[in-house]
Parts: structure tokens; C-alpha cells; sequence
């Protein structure tokens, strides 16, 4: 069974910009979702911000293995009560791979606990992206390095906690670098950042940036069942305890009970 | 100058629970506090959860190294923004050390991005503490292992983050284990979690469990002047890139302007 | 077509010690080779310390996928070339799982560039392993904890380099822990370390234990293809460079060179 | 009393090449301890690969705190009992930091446990030092970037393990980047690695360049007295287990005896 991709888009500029609608008609997503389709290993569909809960319901979280997420305009829009139900995806098993401008989306600022902050310049500027992991699942079948003629630069400090491993750095015209490929683990999900992807210039339809995000649905997918509740602080009675032990001194709790959030 | 540290205490249990009142008179971070203190390379004051914005004011987190926090009946009654404000202040460079049921404090929930969950039980079992890093500077001057006779029992899976270290591992007489001691940076703040402390065992009063906050005070104190805005992130205008360009392509944004979040 | 895993094992308490023998009659290699078998997704052989090369010639190594390791009595005993060998095919992308008392085997010790030391002990005590990880694949359809009734004891604190990830950690009767599942990427290869392992107990007929080395063969496989030659530092000529720069200042070396080792 | 440095310079081409020799008259070594001397926190020997045991005897181990290491033409020719002697005393406590060509250096090597190789480039290009992780105290007092107008090239990937931290990464005037300041932890030792070094360049006259290696000499410091022997593996007899336990199945090992390795 392919892997259940879901690619969700914020929508905005797409309808709103005549550039970016004439490199993407039908959204980023769609040319996002067209390209991961294209694998026979995965299966994608897209939500929006303008679907009801933005189109990420319980229910349809429950069935998506890997979320693609990206944001720009409209990071405030976005309801905090999904972005909790996002991120208890993730715990509990969930991927999720934040593009480009989504580094201040809502999801990434939650899962990373952290500013999430970098210096930017839209000047249609060369990027090279360079592998720092050699071997790594997410480069399968890169080379060392490759490029994209014109993207927006992000500029080092990137305010993110050191990450699982550092995958990709950029290098940019103006003289900038970014560490553009990023790993980490929240609860039992996988987490993949990736730089490129700026709304004006047509990166998503570049081959080397779909094979990443491919390879990075692959790697960020989790086999196992989701976990029901990747909050439960279940309390272990002492009858229940794996060696025999005898309960001394004084309490606080009652037996049974659910312990103080 | 000492290094300035703030214990922050709930005191909650101590002013309404018999027998944590009698054990800490003056309160958890009194005790805690006067242990800080009798180290001559610092100097702590206290602030609770009772005072005007928990005793946390933008001026007093301007004036603090490293904030203690200890906390559990009363986790949700912390002002969001008061959250938040202490947030930044990590990002910026303020250290801060998280007590035992702190695990699951707004604060340390907020930096770690992740559930901070954990199996526990109070049976006043023996708890064995065990360095996990040799030389690492939290563990100075203390053997490889010491032991509290009286804990509250806590288990893994502990749901954080891949710590940056993991300095402590404690064993359980009722047969589990703990990473009890761990740390992580966030922004430019270093962070350090530190299990031991259930409120009705002197756990505070201990030589080790002092010997081993005091030191992290120091490991998490940064002498760099405090980041004003944590969170800014400044466009580099074409004009200012550090290598000349010339701007090509389309534009979504204006020159000089804020960046969308 | 299956993973294809190589056991190899020392053989040498299996010839000379009677417990050993009667637990093990084919060797500890020959049983974690059965289990490992038994999965479909897997297929292994074995090699040990007494065939010629120790039976890790090139071409062996060439046609495995991940390498799994046992030694005890006589680690000086394996080559160095053959070491190096071993090491520089984890390096272009080998995976490889150490075994218990393999924490000293040489080629644990050349990978991880520490000490790897240890306290232990030999009582047959009870030893409880406890998920750390969530949803970590080496976990895969476990519980979050399980025992051996016995065991040596392994100690902390264990002298390895901080790991990608801690999977397990070990909560033994007599009072001590150990982190007992660790992670690491050395070059291209993945690395795991798995504790259990005392040749006087049948630990590796533990279905537990053999479903942590099915699922740490398959997390360590890597499909991309061995990097033949691990240890390249080429050279990139002037007029090979990425961008176009014109050569200045004095020169160290000529044209072409290989560079200095 | 100041942190206690060691500044080990091959000291080859400075003698044998007019270029290196005009920049660096008295040796790399005699240039890099002279910026650590002008720090009154700081107190900086020499040492070079001609004298007896390269200058690295125990005793000369014994009281360095931290250990600067720069080579490049004669690697193959550090003795390989120093080369040991040096890691145990990391191992132990001893702070240690490589410059540039000591990505290959045989201790560099060996505490990483990985082919540590790169690509490279003499053009004396135009390098610029971007600052990854804010408030770091190895970058105390520096700009978020710094120049350096004539360096070598190092390009990505560097076949490192994954650092504890990333705290620089370099940009260079060809389209390449590096990561040019990482961080590890081997035993109790800190280990960091500082890219720039060139030795037919001025690199060590820089007071950017001298800025990171005086902090970075005061981050590898540890206060902690050296741990003696680094690589014991003490026995625990049952009689001294933290609980009580009875002895129980069959033993390979006879009470008291040392272990194998």
C-alpha cells in the first residue's frame, strides 16, 4: 500500500498574484501533490486553508502518514485548535515536512519550541544546495549538490533547536548560507524542514525539489499504528508496579486518579 | 558579580497539604533558594505563582541569569502571556532549569514542542540516581550515583526531545528507569530538566539534589548581553547583501518591509 | 529481495566453555542467524573469528548489508586490517549492529572514537528493558518494557559518544541502569548498539531480543549503494568551482595533487 | 589561575616554504599561543612534532587544559603512542581543538571515528563565517558573519559524525559551504573544530579567527580534575551491588578478575 501523503496548502497567493497563479494555476499544492503521485510508492491528496477546519479533520489525520505543509501569508489564519490537533498527530506517529515560508507557520513554531527566526531577501538570487549527509535516505539519488537559479535567500541564524541531523546547507549569490534541510523527532513523528519554495519563482516543478520531499515522505513514514493518546501520564499503582514494593510515607494522590496537569 | 538565579515556586501544596508544609515552611523555592545561596558564586531570589504576574515582569526576567521552576497542582492557572514572556527570555539567553513536575508546566511544554508525558507512582520508593556523562560540569563534585530513599516513581518513556545530553538516569526500586537529568538549548537559553523533587519528601533538603542545581545554574548561565528580540527576522535589502547582486525575477514583497508571519 | 545480514561471531566460548555450548550448540552466531532468518524480509549467514580474514573478506563485506557483531573473550585477536576494513565499509554506507560485550570489540571502539567502557557484573540478575523512544522502528511491535530473568549486569556510566538516539535503557536488580539501545551515523552507515548478550544465559533464543535485531537489521539497511571510496578529499580545480573565480595569493600545492594526509 | 593551553603545531612548512615562513616567522603555533597570551584568562605554551615525543609527553598532558592541534604535511609521522596518550587525556577531561588541515590529523581521526574527508580548493578565495547557533559562548563577542578576504576551500560534505552542535558555517566565493565550527564530547573531553587555517594566508593574524579560538579554549576547559584511567571497566562483586542480590545461574568470570577486552 503506497504511503498516504497529504499536501496541504495555505492557497493564498496562488489566487491572489497573477505570478505565482501563472506558475502554479492550479496551487502549489497541486503541483506538489502531482509530483509525489507521480511515485508509485505514494498516494497524495491536498487540503486547504479555506476548507472547513481547513480540511484537517480527525478524520482525515487519522489516514494521512505524512503532512506537507505550506504557509506564508496567512500563518495567523490558521486555527489554533487544528494546529493542536496537528501537532498530537505528529506525537503520535504522524510525519510532517514544513516547506520554505511555512519555518513561522503555527505546526512548526509549536513542534519546535522555538523563534524559528532568519534573515530573507527577495532578489531572485542562484541557490546551490549542498548534501551534508552522505548516504542519507532523504538525498537518495541526488548528487552532491544542486541548484536553483532563482530563489528567495534565507540567511543564517535560523532560530531552530540543533537538529537530529543536518541533511542539506545552502549557498546563496548575495553571500548567505542556511542550513536547508533539517531532521528532528517530536513524540513517535518524524520532522523534515526544507528550505526551498518561494511562491515567485517555479521551484516546485524543479526535479531535484520534488525527488527531496519524495524521499522525505519515504523517511518520514512510520509503519506503526498511530498512538491513541501521545499525552496519556497513566499512573502505575503500586500493586502494579514490575517488582514488588510497599507503599511507605506520605501521599498526595488517591489511588486511581488521573495526577495534576 | 554572582550569577542572579530566580526560584519560581507554585506554592500551592505548601500553603494548603499538612505535610509539605511541614517539610518546606517557607515553601519549596524558599528551601531551594537558600541552598542557591549558600554557594558563593550566586545569588537567588524567589517569585510565586500568588504575586502580580507570578512575580515574572519583563523587569524581572531583565534582571534574572537562570529561573527555576517548580510547579504541578496549578499549571493551567499561569497567564499565557506570562508564558510566553519567559519564552522569549530563554530565546534571548536567559537559562532556566525545570523541577520534577514541572515536566508538564506551560513553560517547559512550550520549548520542547512535544507531550512531556510519563508513567508515575507515589509510593515513597527508592530512587538511584546515575551519571550517564562523566566530567559533564552539572554532575561536579558528585559520585556516580546517589540515592533518595523517599521518591515519587516517574517512567519511560519520558516524551521529550533527544536531549542534547543526558546526564542522569535513574533507577527505581519498583522496577523503572528514568532519563532524570537532560539538556537541551533553545534560542540562545540553555535548558536543563532535573527529575527528583515530589513535594512530600525532603528532597530539596539534600546535599546531592542542591550540589546538582547549583551547578546547573552555572552551566546555564550566559554571560552574553540578553538577545533583544529573539524573534526578528530582519530582511537584508539587495543593496546590503554581502557579496553585490543584482535583483532578478518577480517580487511578492516591497523593499524595507516587515516580512509576512 | 531480502536484507541481507551477516553474523559474525567470535566462536570461542562456544567450543571451549560446556554452559555456552549446551545454550548455544551451533554457536550465538548460528542462533541469531536462525531468528534472523525466520523473518522474510531478511536473509543471513554467518562468519567468524577462525575462518581465514575472519571471514570478512572485501568481497564479503561487499554482498552485506549489515553486519552484526559479537565478541568477548578475544577481541585482540581480530586483525586490524581486517578492522579497517569493517570500518570503511560502515563508512560508505554498511549497517551494523554491536552485540552485549562487542562495547570492546575493536571495531566498536574505532567507530566511536571513545573509551565504550563500562561497570559490570556477572550474578544472573534480573534486567528490565525499557522503551525510551516512541514508535522508534528497532521497537516495532514491542512493549514498552520487557525482562530477561538473567543477565550480567552493565553499568553506567557508558563511555560513548552522545548517540543520535537512546531506544532503550536497562533497569537491572541489583541497582544499577545502563542505556541499553543507541543510535548512531558514522559516515554513510547506520550503528546500533543492543546490550544484551551473556553467552552463560540464552539470551538470543528471547523472542524480545530477536525481534530487536530483526528490526535493527532493517533499520541499519541502507539501499543506496556503497560509496566506493569513503575516505575521498578531491580536489576541485579552479576552473571546475561551482562559480567563477579567478585564482589568487600564494599556493601550497600544484594542480591536480592529491592533497596532503 | 588562567586555563592552562597547548598550542601543537606541526611546524613544518614554516620552516620549509619562504611563503608560509614570511607570514608566520616564529611558526603558526608561536602566532596562535601569542593572541591566547593576550588574554589575561588565558595561559599559552608550544609545543611542535621535532621534539622528543612530539612535545606531548604525560607529564605535559597532565597540565594542559586545553590541547590546540594544527598539521598537514606530516600526519603519518605523529607517533601513534602519542596519538593514543592524547586521546586518553581527552577521554579524560582534556579539552581539545584542530585547525583546519587537522581534519585528517591522526587524533582528529580517531576521536571521530570517520573518514572526516572533504573537498578542497587553493584559490585564495573570499570566505565568510556565518554564525549558526546564537548566544553560543564560542562566538562571545563576534558579529553574526565575519571575512575572510584569501582562505582555502573546504566544501561539504565533511564526513564527520553529526556534531552536538553546529556553530559556524562557512560560505565560499566558489559556490561551496562547510560546516566550519562543530562540537562533540568524546568521554569527558570537549572537542571542537575550527575550519579556517591556511597556513599561506594570514588566517592566524585575524582577530575574528583569534576571538574563536581564545572562547573556544574557555568552552573546552573542564574544572573537573582528569579521570585517571578513562577506559576502566570495573567489576561490581555481588557483595557491593546498590541492592541486595543472590548470585544465580552459571559464571564465566572467577570474583575480582579484570574482564576481557
Amino acid at each position: 500500500m503506497p504511503i498516504r501523503a497529504l499536501v496541504w496548502g495555505e492557497n493564498v497567493h496562488e489566487r491572489g498574484n497573477r505570478v505565482v497563479a501563472q506558475i502554479y494555476p492550479d496551487g502549489m499544492h497541486a503541483c506538489i501533490a502531482a509530483a509525489l503521485n507521480a511515485d508509485p510508492g505514494l498516494s497524495a491528496t491536498t487540503a486547504t486553508l479555506q476548507e472547513p477546519e481547513h480540511g484537517l479533520t480527525e478524520a482525515r489525520l487519522a489516514e494521512t502518514d505524512v503532512l506537507i505543509w505550506w504557509g506564508h501569508a496567512a500563518h495567523g489564519a490558521v486555527q489554533d485548535a487544528v494546529v493542536e490537533r496537528v501537532c498530537n498527530a505528529v506525537w503520535g506517529g504522524m510525519g510532517v515536512i514544513f516547506l520554505h515560508s511555512a519555518h513561522f507557520s503555527k505546526p512548526f513554531k509549536r513542534l519546535m519550541g522555538a523563534p524559528c527566526n532568519l534573515t530573507w531577501r527577495e532578489a531572485g538570487e542562484r541557490e546551490r544546495i549542498w548534501l551534508t549527509s552522505r548516504g542519507h535516505p532523504i538525498a537518495a539519488g541526488l548528487p552532491d549538490h544542486f541548484e536553483l537559479e532563482n530563489e528567495e535567500m534565507y540567511g543564517e541564524p535560523f532560530g531552530v533547536p540543533e537538529p537530529m541531523e543536518t541533511v542539506f546547507v545552502s549557498w546563496f549569490q548575495g553571500g548567505e548560507v542556511f542550513r536547508s534541510g533539517l531532521t528532528w523527532r517530536r513524540g513517535a513523528g518524524n520532522v523534515f524542514y526544507f528550505r526551498p519554495g518561494h511562491e515567485t519563482y517555479p521551484t516546485y516543478h524543479d526535479a531535484n525539489v520534488q525527488r527531496v520531499i519524495c524521499n522525505a515522505v519515504k523517511w518520514a513514514f512510520s509503519p506503526a499504528a498511530r498512538i491513541a493518546d501521545p499525552n496519556a501520564a497513566p499512573n502505575v499503582p503500586v500493586a502494579a508496579a514490575p517488582e514488588p514494593i510497599v507503599e511507605r510515607g506520605p501521599r498526595l494522590h488517591h489511588d486511581g486518579e488521573e495526577g495534576l496537569r
